[in-house]
C-alpha cells in the first residue's frame, strides 16, 4: 500500500472515530490490550528477528536492550493500554459557550486532531503506547517506526488491529508504513492533505529532518540540553542531591541535566564537593577556564560543550558572576526544555521564573521531574519543547484541537 | 540590515516584552497611535508614491483602494492601536496551579510567544493592526510586508517606532523587512533560531508558499471555501436571507459562502426563488447536472469549481439526497473554515454540527460571523484554518504559549 492510500484510508475514518463514545473506545483500548497478550507467542519471536538482526549489524549493548521485547515488556504495553482506558476522554469537552448581543450561542468545543502521524526510532512499546493515546483522543494514527523494529512494530500492529476487529472498531484506526525506502518517509512528511500533525519522537538528528521536510505541521519534542544554576544563596547539600539526581538518575532521556552554572561567590567552596559527589558515577566534568583553575580535574570546555546534549556521564560547568548572567547564558544554550535554579533568595526565585524561556522552569527541584506521569497526566505521547500549539509534557488533550459551533436563528451580518 | 540581523535584534528584546507590565505595554500602544497622526503627512506622501507605482504597473481599481490611504484610515489605525490597548492583557494568566503527592507545585502560565512573523500583501493598515496585537502579548514582531505598500510601511513603520522610543520602549519591537527580493522571503520561513511562529496573511498562492518552504511553525490562515447547506426542513426565507448575505454581504473575505448543498426534496421549489434572489445581485450559480435541468440559466460546474474560493460574485451549487452526502461533499471540498447548515430538524442540526470538519460550524446563521470581532474577541491577528495551536478567529490569547512553573524545595526523582 502507498503512503498516499494509508493516509487517505486514515482520514476516512476520521469521521466515525471522532464522534466514538468514551466506552466504545475504552472496550476498544481492552480488547487491543488482551490481543497483544495473546499474539505474545508471534511478536516475540518477530521480535528475535529484529535482535538478531540488529546484534549482526555490530548495534551496542544499550540499543539492543532497548529493541528486545520479553513477555513482561509486552505485559507491560497491554497495561499501558488498559490505563489510557481508564483516563478521562479528552473529547468533547467545552472550553467555552457564551451568548453573544445579536443572539447567536457560540461554544468552543474540544474535537481529535483527526490523523496523526508519528515518526520514532527503534523502541517497540512506543508502537502500543502511540496507539492508545490517540485512539482514546479519537484519532487515527499512522506510525512509521525505525527500520531496525519492523518485524515486532509489524506484529504489534497487526495484534492492535485484531483487538480493534474483535470490538468491532476500524482496524485502520492504526496503520504503520513498512517501507523503509527514505524517499517513503519523506513523502509521508508531506501527506499535508490526510496527516493533520506530525510528532518526531527520537533524537536530534531525526527531530531536525522533520522539521526541514514537513509540509505537516510538527510537534518538535525532546531534544534537552537542561541546565542548574547554583545561586550564591544555595543550599549545598540541596543542590548535591538535585544535580546528582537531575545528572545521573537516568542519563539517556531528554529531561536529565547536561550543564551547570555556578555563582562565583560559591565556586571555591562548591565545586570541591561537587567534584566528590558526582565521582561517585565518574561525571565527566567539562568546564570553563576559572573552574578549571579552581579544579584542575576538570576537563577544558570548547564552545560546542555549551549547547551539547551529552546524554551520558558527562556536563559542562560555567562560572558566571551575577543571575542575569546565568539567565543570559542559559537562554543562549538551552533547548528551551527544563532549567532549574537552586536559591534561597526570593527575588531570584522569581526572577529566574519569569526570565528563563523554557517548557518547565523549576526552583529547587530536579529537571527529571518533566514527564507526562510525574505533572500527573496519567500518560505522555512526547514532551514539546516548541512554543506552538503545546509547550512541555503532552498527554490526552495535546492531541485534540477545537472546532467553534454556533447557534442561530436566521442571524445574518449587517 | 540582514534579515539575520532583524532577527536576532527581535530575539533580544524577548526578555524585556515578555515581562513589560500592561500599563507599559498600553502606554506603549497609546504614544504608537499619537506618532501615528503625527506622522500621518508623511505617511500619506510615502502611500501616494506607492499607489502611483501600482497604477502605473496597471493594478485594479479594487486593489488600488485597499493600498489607498487616507488621513480617516490612518486615524482608525491609530484607533485600533487604542482599541488594542483597552483589551485585557493575556500574558501572566494562570491556566492551572497544582500540588502533586511529592510537595511540587506546578503552575502553568501563559507568556508570548517571543518573536512572531507575519508576512502579508498589499494592505498597509495591517502593519499597524498585528504591531498591536503582537506587543499587547509582549511579543516582538517582524513584518514582511508586499512590495506594493512598501514605501507606506516603511513610513508606518517609522513612525510607529518613534511612539515606542517616546515611551521609553524598544523600537525594535517592531521591525520591517524592506528587501523584496524573494530569496529574503525564503530566507526569512527558515529563521527558526529567532522566530518563533510565522502567520501568513493574505491569498491562497502565499499561504502555500509558506506552508511549502517555511521551517518554523506556521499557522494556516485564511482560505475560505464555506458552503451554506439548505437541508429538506429548513425555512426557506431563512435560508435565502443567509445565503444571500454569505455570498454578497462582502465578496472579498475568507468566510463569504462560495458554495451551496441543497436537499433534492426541495430543490424544484427552492432553486427559483435562489435564482431570483441571488439576480438582484447578479450571482452566477456555477451548478451540477440535476440543478441545470431544473434551472437552464445555471451554469454547469466542472469538478474544479467544488474546491474553488472564488471572492466574486459567482458560486458553485450542488444538489444531494442526504445530510450523509451533504456533509461528504462539504468534508471533502472544504478548507475547514466555516460551514453552515439551514435546518429545522433537530437531529440534522447535531449532527452536522458533529460531522462536519471545519474551525466554525453554524446552525442557521451565516457563516460571515466567523472573525475575531464578531466572536467577542475585540481584535483579531487572523482566522486560523489548520488544527495546531489554535483553530478560528485568532485574537491576543492566540499569540501566547504557556510554561510549566515548578516550586519544589529539594525535590529529586526516585
Amino acid at each position: 500500500m502507498t503512503v498516499h492510500e494509508i493516509g487517505k484510508k486514515a482520514k476516512e475514518i476520521t469521521n466515525i472515530l471522532g464522534i466514538l463514545g468514551s466506552e466504545k473506545k475504552n472496550q476498544g483500548l481492552r480488547s487491543a490490550a488482551e490481543a497483544l497478550i495473546s499474539g505474545a507467542t508471534e511478536i516475540l519471536a518477530a521480535n528475535q528477528k529484529d535482535v538478531e538482526k540488529a546484534t549482526k549489524s555490530g548495534m551496542n549493548a544499550g540499543l539492543i536492550d532497548r529493541l528486545e521485547l520479553t513477555s513482561d515488556r509486552i505485559g507491560a504495553m497491554a497495561d499501558g493500554l488498559l490505563s489510557v482506558a481508564a483516563l478521562e476522554d479528552p473529547v468533547g469537552e467545552f472550553l467555552s459557550m457564551k451568548n453573544r448581543p445579536n443572539g447567536l450561542t457560540i461554544g468552543q468545543k474540544r474535537v481529535p486532531l483527526g490523523v496523526v502521524g508519528i515518526i520514532y526510532e527503534a523502541r517497540p512499546n512506543v508502537t502500543a503506547d502511540a496507539f492508545g493515546l490517540c485512539f482514546k483522543s479519537g484519532n487515527a494514527v499512522i506510525l512509521k517506526g525505525g527500520s531496525d523494529a519492523l518485524e515486532s512494530n509489524i506484529a504489534i500492529v497487526k495484534w492492535l488491529q485484531i483487538g480493534l476487529s474483535d470490538a468491532g472498531l476500524p482496524q485502520d484506526s492504526i496503520q504503520l508504513i513498512t517501507d523503509t525506502d527514505r524517499e517513503v518517509t519523506k513523502e509521508f512528511m508531506r501527506l499535508r492533505e490526510y496527516v493533520d500533525v506530525l510528532i518526531p519522537r527520537g533524537g536530534a538528528g531525526l527531530i531536525k529532518a522533520v522539521v526541514d521536510n514537513s509540509t505537516i505541521p510538527v510537534i518538535e519534542t525532546g531534544t534537552g540540553n537542561c541546565h542548574v544554576f547554583v545561586d550564591e544563596s544555595a543550599d549545598f547539600n540541596m543542590a548535591l542531591d538535585i544535580i546528582f539526581n537531575a545528572k545521573t538518575q537516568r542519563i539517556g532521556v531528554c529531561n536529565s541535566c547536561e550543564s551547570l552554572v555556578i555563582h562565583r561567590e560559591i565556586a571555591p567552596k562548591f565545586l570541591p564537593l561537587l567534584k566528590e559527589r558526582l565521582s561517585l558515577k565518574s561525571v565527566e566534568i567539562r568546564a570553563d577556564k576559572e573552574a578549571c583553575s579552581l579544579e584542575p580535574s576538570f576537563v577544558p570546555a570548547t564552545e560546542e560543550d555549551w549547547g551539547k546534549e551529552y546524554l551520558d556521564y558527562i556536563l559542562s560547568l560555567k562560572i558566571v558572576g551575577s543571575i542575569d548572567e546565568a539567565i543570559n547564558h542559559i537562554n543562549q544554550y538551552s533547548t528551551r526544555h527544563s532549567e532549574a535554579i537552586i536559591t534561597s533568595d526570593y527575588g531570584n526565585s522569581q526572577k529566574f521564573l519569569n526570565e528563563v524561556d523554557a517548557a518547565a522552569v523549576y526552583i529547587n527541584a530536579s529537571t527529571r521531574f518533566t514527564d507526562g506521569y510525574e505533572f500527573g497526566f496519567g500518560a505522555e505521547i512526547g514532551i514539546s519543547t516548541q512554543k506552538l500549539h503545546a509547550r512541555g509534557p503532552m498527554g490526552l488533550k495535546e492531541l485534540t484541537t477545537t472546532k467553534y459551533i454556533i447557534y442561530g436563528n436566521g442571524q445574518v451580518r449587517p
